[in-house]
């Protein structure tokens, strides 16, 4: 199946994501139903015209005839659905996820999946501070990142359809990368940063800092404001690889450390010049 | 000497906070005279009316002629000319500074100084991340931070006039503190936080990963980007109250991670809200 407008999509979990999501795809034509926990975001979707149908019951209509159904749950949620409902699905769907981390989901789903129904997983690298369907936005994937992790078991053209859909949603790069080539890397890139910025934000409790504070202490911290329920159970989900980046870092950091009680300069300049070279890198193309 | 447009001010060191002042002072209709390094920065600031005179020469005749002398050097240099040329300076000048670190610095001049010229030592919280008088701007001290240091040496009437220049300037925050805690406070807002992005910048070098990166890895890495020479001489100077931030940071990350480890969810989640609190305290007012 190749995205067309003729097919049906469900979004299930309307919340920044799935309602970001919504909004793109409803621009294209698409019809779009979905299904969630709060009638409010159904409401909210349907007056904003996020979406053409929507409810908060699993409804077998709905989902037996979505052609494309995308989930975009907690993991565990996801799985549980899966479990319970994946009777539902139309013979011939294809699914796809928004998890953020994927060793631990994408052979779980694929393993207990129905053989005429095909789970690709995708990770959508965009977010906000701010939670809930109320703060979608069609903006939120320009600049961003992509990335589709295939198994063994997905055939190529449900892996084109998912690359399409990331294009199709605005994300100016999207890639491939097996499930741990992208549970190491988000390990590093997003979930040890926000280990850093909650250590940071929690690790001196003086009080009236934030009159003295510049913008690199806020820079550090935006992150710190983080939804406690979403982040630790990602956090468990990719535990081996986060904890790996975590020695890494308490590796280097300590090597700092020692380069400030022994007074050594040169060896700390050194260390800044390779991080300036580095980070050169990383600006926004 | 109260802050009045008749007193001739001199700047020492014209790189982008040198310049950045003379800049907004020049505004006022202050008489600004320069003293730096490299003539082509005298050559800028002339042609750019940030100065009305400058010169890369120790010259007595604009030395004897300022009230008001800043510094903006580098820790190590600014006490090398106070030693230096400190002789030329006019009677009942005052002397201020822009230097990052406090306790090793202040004590030591007001120590060495002539009894007729008075040390009252500032630090304007605000930095780019470009360099050089050539980028030098007046909007760079709006919502920032500026810290008057004084001590048991300092005259109420001089700790006013620099609270004044401090406004002037255009700061939105002026304040004082001790030498001490405004060296524990810059370790843990300013200095800890560097240690931690070119941490975090240096301690995984596998290739690509900017491919994939979203905006948490960016913005707690922007500072990463940073000036070798001027941060690591920052580091030593405030040695021991940055180990001290550095020890709270690292307990505090040991303790997430034994959480993760043992999955401990609950104290995971405690942690989270308690940063999410805490985050909101440091918002721009």
């Amino acid at each position: 199946m190749i995205v067309d407008i003729s097919k049906k999509i469900l979004i299930v979990g309307l919340g920044l994501l799935g309602g970001s999501y919504a909004k793109v795809l409803k621009r294209f034509g698409f019809h779009i139903s979905a299904i969630t926990k709060e009638q409010s975001s159904i409401d909210y979707a349907l007056s904003e015209h996020l979406i053409d149908e929507g409810t908060t019951e699993i409804d077998e209509r709905i989902i037996g005839e979505a052609d494309l159904v995308i989930f975009a749950l907690y993991p565990h949620i996801f799985v549980e659905w899966i479990e319970k409902h994946q009777g539902l699905l139309k013979s011939g769907a294809l699914i796809t996820d928004v998890t953020g981390v994927k060793g631990k989901i994408v052979y779980k789903i694929q393993e207990m999946l129905r053989d005429d129904v095909e789970f690709i997983a995708a990770h959508p690298m965009a977010g906000r501070e701010v939670s809930g369907v109320e703060n979608s936005t069609d903006k939120m994937f320009s600049g961003a990142n992509y990335i589709v992790t295939p198994t063994a078991k997905n055939t190529p053209e449900a892996i084109q359809t998912c690359m399409e859909l990331g294009r199709l949603l605005g994300f100016s790069n999207v890639t491939t990368l097996s499930p741990e080539e992208h549970d190491e890397m988000i390990g590093f890139l997003s979930q040890l940063t926000h280990c850093i910025a909650i250590t940071l934000m929690t690790c001196n409790d003086k009080e009236n800092m934030e009159k003295f504070t510049g913008d690199s202490f806020r820079d550090l911290t935006r992150i710190a404001r983080i939804n406690d329920l979403m982040w630790s159970e990602l956090f468990v989900e990719n535990k081996e690889a986060l904890l790996e980046q975590m020695n890494l870092f308490i590796d280097k950091f300590h090597e700092l450390k020692v380069m400030l009680e022994t007074e050594d300069v040169d060896g700390m300049r050194k260390m800044m010049r390779y991080s300036t070279e580095r980070r050169a890198l990383f600006d926004k193309k």
